[in-house]
C-alpha cells in the first residue's frame, strides 16, 4: 500500500508545478456555460485502495463530468443490462476519427465503434432511457453517488444542462442520422435529453478519484466498501478506458502516462490504475486534442514517480 | 516474483485446454508460405523478470514474426534514431481502419497513424534502410537476437521472404501511394524489401517471450541482463502495444486480456506485462480480426489466473 | 419545328409500350404518403417550343414534385438572388455519393457539391426563407405556376408535406450537421420546413413538361410567352441537370437518353431539351437508383426516335 | 451547315482574345516532359460534319493526348470488346473525388466509377492489352489515326512515355491496389505500360477536332467518310464526356460551355457537339482543376456564339 504522507507530498509538489503548465491550452467554449469557468483552477486527488482520499490544489472546485460521465454510464449499463445487450448496440474499438464524426457511421452503416464517442454514448443513453423509463436519471444519479462515495448525492447542473441542450447541433445530427440508419432504435430527443443530463452531472476531483478507485479496486468502492460493479465490469470499463479514453490522443497518452483514463471537455481526467489507486485532476485549459493540458502533465508525472505502469 | 512451479503447471494446463480452442479460425493464406504451416501447432512461453523461461506445447515450433517484428523494429528505431525523428514520420494513435487501409492516408494526406499498421511500418523500414545503409538488416538481426536472447542468432526465412515479396500488391500500393504524397520520402522498393525481410525473421515462442520480458523489465533483457532499450523506449513501445497491438480487435483484447501485446498473421502473439513478465503464444488459425484464436484465449486465461492487470 | 401529329402518335406508342416496363421497380415508401399512390399510373407529356402541349396515358394524374422541385427552386434562386450568391452556398459538381450522404460534407467540411442533392437543396431553401421571409412559399408557388403555365396555380399537398416532415431523420441530420459546420447558416427547422413544402408541390406531367420547355426555350415559357428566367439561368440549370439530374445514375442516363433531366422519388422525370422541347413522364415504380423505371425507358426511346441529342 | 467563312473568322477572333486569358494558370509539371512545353502556345480547330477543317493560332503545335486519349481508348474498347464487357470492368458515373483517388475504390471495393478517371482507364488498358496481345498498341495507333483522319499516322512520343513511366507513383499505387482488390485482373506493369503509351500519343488540334467530329457525326469520320464507331458507341462516349470530361470541373464546364468534352493535362480539350461539329483547343496553362484555362474560355465563347447547346 502507498505511503500516505509521501503521496500527499507528491500530490502537493505535482499540483504546484503543473498548475501553470497549460501551455497554449484554452478552455472549451462551444458549450457557453463551460466558458464561464475560471481557467486558473487546478485540483488533484488520489484515492488509494485502502480508502485514503488525498487532494491538493483548489479542492472545492466543482465542474460538470462531460465525457467522464461515460465511465459511469457504461458501468451502470453493464450492471443493469449486461455485457451482451450493451455490446449489441456499440463496439469496443478505438476510433481514429474525431469523437463526433458521422462519417465513420456512414461508411460502416453499423454500430458506433465504442461507448465513449458521442454516437455510442447517445445510444447508451437512449437504451437506458427506454429500458428504465422516466426514473432513469434518478437511478443513475444514485448509482453515480454510490460509485463516487458522495454522501450528499450528485446532481445535474441545470445551467450546464440547458446550455448543452441548446447548442447541440452536432449531437442532434448524430442522433437523427443514427435513427435513420437504425443504429439508434430509441426516441431521438429522449436519448439526447438523458445524454445531456449525464454530461451535466456536477462533481469534484475527490468524487472522480473515488470513482476511478472503485474500478481500480475491481468494483468495490474503497471508501464505503460497497461493491458497485462486478470484477468483469471493471475489466471491461478499464479496458475501454485504456484504448480510447482521451479522444484522438489516447495513444499518445498511453505512451506518456500509461494508465487507463477518461477525459472530459470541462478539463477533468479520471484514472483507474488497477490494483493501485484512483486519480483525478481538473484544469480547464484544453490542448488541441480536447484534453486538459495540465491534467495530462500531472497524471504523467504521477505515473512515473509512482511507477503506476508497473515499471 | 512468480512461483516457477505453479507457473509451469498453469502454462501446461492452459496449453492443454487452449490448443483446441481455435473455433472457426483459419490460418493466413494470402502469403503462400504461411499456408504450408501445420495449423495444429501450439506453443506457449512465459519469461519472468528474474530470468526464468518456461514453455509448454510444441516448444520447437518456428515461425515468421510477421507484424510482431514491428515491436522489435520500433524499439530499434527509437534507440538508433530517437523519439523525435521516429514520430516525425508516423503517429502513435490507434487506427479504426483495416491495417492495410489507404483511405485513411488519403483523407489525412499526412503521416500514418502509428508504426504498427503496414503503412507506418513500411516508412519505418524505409527510414532505417536510408539511415543505416546496406548493413541495416544485419544490424537489426543482431539487435533482435540480443532482445530475444537468442544465442544462435535470428535469421530471415528466405522462402517466407520471397513469398511475401511476390504477393505484396497491397503493400506495394501503400508504398507507391505514400511516395506520391510525400509521406514516404525513401526509395519505394528498398523500403519494401527491408519490410518484407523483417516480417520474415524466424522465431519461436521462447524468443518472443524474452523480447516481451525485456520491455516488461524496463528495457533490460532478464536472461542476459543486457540493457537493450531505455526505460523511455519501453514505455513508448508498451504504450503503443496497449492501444493498437491486435489490429481492429485491440479494444476487445484490452477488455478480454488487458495486457500490452502485438499479434502477427503467422499466428503468434507477444505480450509485455510491465513489472511482471513476457508471454508468447503460437497457434496459426486466425479469427476474422487476423489474430490467433487460441492465442487470444490463452493470454486471456493467463491474465485472469495471474491477475496480470493488477486485479 | 416538330410535326404535332407524328409526335402525338409517337407519345401514344411510347406510352403503350413503356407503361408496363417497370421491371422489378418499386415505388418509394420511406415517405408514407408516397406509398399510397397507384403504382400502375403512367403519364407522358411533351411541350414544343411553339407552345403545343401533347400528352398520353393517365393525363390527369397528380403527384408531388419531390426532387424535381429543385429545378424550380434553383431557377427561382438564380433569378432572385443571382448566380454569385447561390454558388457561394453550394457547388455545381456531380456527386458520386448517395444523394443524402453526410460523409462527403464531413470530408470536405465545405459546401454541398450541388443544389440537387438534399444537403444543397436544404441550404437553398434556408437561404430563400431567410432572404424572402414568411412570404417565400407563396412567392415560389407563384413562380412555379408561371414556369409551368398552370393557370389554376400550383399548391402544396398538405398530406405529403406532413408525411415528409414527420419522417425526415436523414434530412434533419443533414441540416443539423451543416448548421454545426457552418455550411448552413440559416435556422435549421425553418430551412427544413420550406424544403419539405417545396418537395410536396403537386403537379401533373403537363406542368412539368412546360417547365422543361421553358428552360429549353432559353427561359421563355412557350405557352404564355412570358420570360420566366434569363438565358444564363437556363444555361446554368440545364447544365446542372445534365451532370447530376438522376442521382447516382446520371452518367448511365446521359449514355442511355442523353438529355438534361431531373427525376423525383414520386416517379416523375422532367427533361429540358434545349432548342427542341420539354418532356415529362410519370410512373411510380423506381429502380435501385431511385429513378422511375418506365420513365427512363420512355425518355430514352423518345430521345432516339426524335434524335434529341442531335444525332 | 455552318458557314465556313464566318466560322473561320470566329475562330480567329476567339484565338486572338483567348490566347492570353490564362489567368493564374500553370502548365503541368508532375510529368517532367510536360514542363518543357512552351506555355504561350495556343491553337484552336473546328471540324464541321461536312468535312471542313478550320484552324487558328499555332496550328502546327503538337502535344501528347494525356487524358484525351481516354476518349479514343473507350471508343476502341467498345468497338472491339462490346458494351457489356467494357462495363463489367468500369462504371459510367461521374466521380466527385480527384481523378487519381484511391479512397473511392477502397470504400466501394468495387469497379472504378468510370473509364475517364485514371483507375478506370488503367483497367481499360489492362483489358485491351490482355485481349489483343502484343500488337495492341499498333492496333490502337491505327484506330486513332483513322479516327483523327491523320494520314501520316499517329505515334507515341517516346520521351513523354518514358517521362510518364518513371514518375508514376500514384498510378502505380492505383494499379497495385486494384490488383490486390481484384478490380484489375490483368498484369499490373503491362496495364500501366499501355496506359502510359496511350497518354503519350502525339497529336495536334486538327487531329483532335476530327476525332470529336467523328463522334459528333454519329461515328462516321466526316473527312474520310469511314465509319469508325457505331452510333451506339458514339452515344456512349459522348454521354460519358458530358458528365465527367473535365475532372472535378465537369459540372462547372456543363454550365459554362454546355458541350460534351474531354480535357488532358497537356492543355488540350476535345469536344464533340452532336449534329454540329468537333472542336479542339490547346493552351498549356491549367487552372486548379487541371483544365486549360484559355481552352475552357475559348470553348465557352464558341458555344455561346454558335449556340452549340441548341439555344
Amino acid at each position: 500500500m502507498e505511503n500516505k504522507q509521501e503521496l500527499q507530498s507528491l500530490l502537493d509538489r505535482t499540483a504546484a508545478v503543473c498548475r501553470s503548465l497549460t501551455g497554449s491550452g484554452r478552455q472549451a467554449t462551444y458549450i457557453p456555460e463551460l466558458a464561464t469557468v475560471d481557467p486558473s483552477l487546478f485540483a488533484l486527488s488520489a484515492v488509494t485502495l485502502d480508502g485514503a482520499v488525498l487532494s491538493s490544489g483548489d479542492i472545492g472546485a466543482r465542474f460538470s463530468m462531460q465525457s467522464m460521465s461515460k465511465v459511469m454510464s457504461l458501468s451502470f449499463a453493464l450492471e443493469r443490462l449486461g455485457y451482451d445487450e450493451v455490446f449489441s448496440h456499440v463496439g469496443m474499438e478505438p476510433c481514429s476519427e474525431p469523437f463526433n464524426s458521422i462519417m465513420k457511421l456512414e461508411m460502416t452503416s453499423d454500430t458506433p465503434l465504442n461507448p465513449f464517442i458521442n454516437s455510442g454514448s447517445i445510444i447508451m443513453a437512449g437504451l437506458l432511457a427506454e429500458r428504465l423509463g422516466s426514473g432513469v436519471i434518478d437511478e443513475m444519479l444514485d448509482f453515480a453517488s454510490r460509485m463516487t462515495g458522495n454522501k450528499s448525492g450528485l446532481a445535474v447542473n441545470e445551467r450546464v444542462y440547458r446550455s448543452e441542450s441548446s447548442t447541440a447541433d452536432r449531437n442532434r445530427a448524430l442522433a437523427y442520422f443514427m435513427h435513420s440508419s437504425g443504429a439508434l432504435s430509441f426516441e431521438v430527443e429522449k436519448s439526447l435529453d438523458l445524454y445531456f443530463r449525464l454530461c451535466s452531472i456536477e462533481v469534484g476531483t475527490d468524487d472522480l478519484a473515488v470513482m476511478g478507485a472503485t474500478l481500480a479496486n475491481a468494483g468495490k468502492n474503497p471508501l464505503t466498501k460497497e461493491t458497485i460493479v462486478s470484477v468483469d465490469t471493471s475489466y471491461t470499463v478499464i479496458g475501454i478506458m485504456s484504448v480510447c479514453g482521451l479522444y484522438d490522443e489516447s495513444g499518445w497518452f498511453a505512451v506518456k502516462a500509461g494508465v487507463p483514463a477518461k477525459s472530459g471537455v470541462s478539463g477533468g481526467i479520471v484514472c483507474a490504475v488497477p490494483g493501485r489507486m484512483g486519480l483525478a485532476v481538473f484544469s480547464p485549459p484544453l490542448g488541441k486534442g480536447g484534453n486538459s493540458v495540465a491534467g495530462v502533465e500531472a497524471v504523467s508525472r504521477l505515473s512515473k514517480e509512482l511507477k503506476l505502469r508497473g515499471i
